[in-house]
């Protein structure tokens, strides 16, 4: 077997979300994953750190692209505007192809207490290297959290509601329409009587 | 030495700060903080399950406060009238004789990652506690998840303000202010151009 095989990230990720639905994450080995794969555990490993990150990898390069989206906005652009190319910036992980990937990836983790923690772990994170982004466009501390965790509900909340078996819109279209549906939230319980 | 002793879970609290503050969170064992406040170590195990419960047990009991606030305030509280009695109902742990307790804590967390990202975890569940105490009462989904990330982060915010060496206000007024001033910027988010 060779060293440098085709896809094999996206071979591994596959054969690893198929065998965690089959048996469970918890009974599923690295060997068994490169196994299905029909490559080795060495490459497994020069891909994941470990069996956790083939579901997780991709939430912190999804932080390093939104924050690279909010730093290079021009000066112009409002603070939601930093959140919308943010959300833009993450696309290329939300295509059609990769619908049942994604599928996959919720069932798996709503099904294992220890995952939904790490998941509410990597959007926190997020939600930082956000807020962090935009301080240094200037963004007040306090404006900079609020939005983003904005951010990251529109994320989570467009992400669902692209992974719904029965959509066909695309990632893109949805997460504007959530961000605009965010804002006229906002916009309400600013108004409210505390 | 007595199996019930006065005043146990705090002096253990107040003996374990000291001790992370002196020598770090990682080199002090549960047997010396027992030592330092006088009490044996099975004493330490019946109030915390473990060293970092010192810092976080609180934060649990946080959470079912809030919850339990949200879903015992009159139906015609507003969503926001909601936040503002979670934040109130834990007042009883911002209290003035817990003031450097309350900075000791903040600066043993702030020193170490591992901590850091427990914080955030623990905020995450705060969070999730209160977006679905929200729902319980009625609150759609996405307002139940916005609203309970501004509640998470007045807390935060109005915690860190209340900690301020020079800080005299009572926590109550603060989590106030900071929850209206929360609510104008969320306005302001809102009508911005996405």
């Amino acid at each position: 077997m060779g060293r440098w095989e085709p896809n094999a990230r996206e071979r591994l990720e596959r054969a690893a979300l198929d065998l965690f639905v089959e048996r469970g994450y918890d009974a599923t080995t690295v060997a068994e994953i490169a196994d299905r794969a029909g490559l080795t555990k060495s490459t497994f490993f020069r891909h994941f750190a470990d069996k956790r990150e083939v579901l997780f990898g991709g939430r912190d390069q999804m932080a390093d692209r939104f924050a690279e989206a909010i730093r290079t906005a021009a000066p112009e652009v409002t603070t939601v505007g930093c959140l919308a190319a943010a959300l833009e910036s993450v696309a290329h992980a939300f295509t059609a192809e990769r619908h049942d990937l994604a599928r996959q990836r919720q069932a798996v983790i709503a099904a294992n207490s220890e995952l939904r923690e790490r998941e509410l772990l990597k959007q926190a994170r997020l939600g930082s290297a956000m807020a962090e982004a935009l301080r240094v466009r200037g963004v007040d501390e306090t404006t900079a959290r609020l939005a983003a965790e904005m951010g990251v509900l529109a994320l989570a909340t467009a992400f669902a509601r692209w992974t719904e078996p029965a959509n066909r819109e695309p990632y893109t279209e949805i997460a504007h329409a959530v961000l605009r549906d965010l804002q006229t939230r906002a916009m309400t319980l600013g108004s409210e009587v505390s």
